[in-house]
């Protein structure tokens, strides 16, 4: 089955300080959203990448993702004001007609392919399928004042990664449906859950970290000196 | 205010894979254990620290605590099957009547004087304090199947750590109410909350992790090489 990426990168990455959006920022001497682009660019069910970048950016990150990509492989749309409507500008820039269309966040530039092949066969299957990791603290529910409300029963709870990885249809009818309706949610699997699909969960890796802090770069330094180890082992 | 500490380190540490319980694991030439016992014997409110350690294990703790604290600081307590077990046994032992109870796990070696402080003064105020931080993930409820229920607002939601900070009366009755009514729960402020008495939140650290698995002590020692920098400049 054939799939299209979209990767958003139009984050304004305020948490970061510095002056460069942490999309651009070096990790091991390649930029983070090279190397989150990479995960798409190397596996061979994917037919098409969409990156969304800031509006203002699209020409520097052109610049720094087309020498390290085949000529047509990517294409960069420019990005809205939420995620949210980034990726419904990725997807509009779509050409293919791939079956399954994978989001993920520039931000996290350690998935595995190991990880996406999971993603893709799961979602081939159910329609849908995100990268979960169980959180190992206690969750709790506060109220506005910072006091507990209740403690959720841990043993169902998840935190979410991406990529996320959807039937064409499913995804663009969860966004029409979101954009019909107005809603707003901080993952694509929510939306396609406001439709009443199934979405169905599968292993994440503690290591395909969200990079939002100077702190975040550094410890994806150290699990990628850590993947190296091990593969020269 | 004065406060004992109970530090729970009765776990077996099955996910640590070596031969050797993590609590004694060595963190930058130092065990984790010692680590954790330091926080609260290198604070002046703290007046008496309870260690809770596997049945088979208090002589082994004791000789590896006791050459690093003055005479008379430390208790050794055998713990119970499960860490709500171990706890109230360290809630026993507890010879003074000092007016806040601190229930650490050892697994967490990172937690700074800063944040004991903070929780020390929301104890006393609110009689139950503990440290939470916001998680950077999406959060998902799931069902048995691996299929995603819901997707609760993630504004409401913490990642809750130890220590947690309690008046002793408060702790105190929250365990004997677990005990006749047969609670269990994931962590102490669990069963306060049971008895219908606030619990505050406080801001944790990240630092602060839970030393689960071989990776997570190779964290450990990159944020302490990051205090260290950081102390250093």
């Amino acid at each position: 089955m054939r799939a299209a990426a979209i990767i958003a990168a139009a984050g304004q990455g305020a948490r970061m300080g510095g002056p460069m959006r942490k999309q651009y920022l070096q990790l091991e001497g390649k930029p983070v959203l090279l190397r989150s682009a990479e995960l798409f660019l190397n596996h061979a069910a994917v037919e098409e990448i969409i990156v969304v970048v800031p509006a203002d950016d699209t020409e520097s990150a052109a610049e720094l993702l087309q020498p390290a990509c085949p000529p047509g492989t990517v294409k960069i749309a420019a990005g809205g004001a939420t995620r949210q409507e980034s990726i419904s500008s990725g997807l509009s820039a779509l050409s293919l007609k791939s079956e399954l269309v994978c989001v993920h966040d520039a931000a996290r530039p350690l998935a595995s392919e190991a990880l996406l092949d999971r993603l893709l066969a799961a979602a081939e299957r159910h329609g849908a399928a995100v990268p979960v990791i169980t959180p190992g603290d206690t969750v709790k529910e506060v109220n506005g004042e910072g006091f507990i409300i209740s403690t959720p029963d841990r043993e169902h709870l998840r935190l979410v990664q991406t990529p996320q990885v959807f039937r064409r249809d499913i995804i663009l009818s969860a966004y029409r449906n979101a954009a019909a309706l107005g809603l707003e949610a901080t993952d694509d699997a929510a939306l396609v859950e406001r439709t009443g699909r199934p979405v169905v969960t599968v292993p994440g890796e503690f290591s395909n970290l969200k990079i939002t802090s100077p702190h975040d770069l550094m410890l994806a330094a150290f699990w990628l000196q850590e993947k190296k180890e091990a593969a020269d082992k």
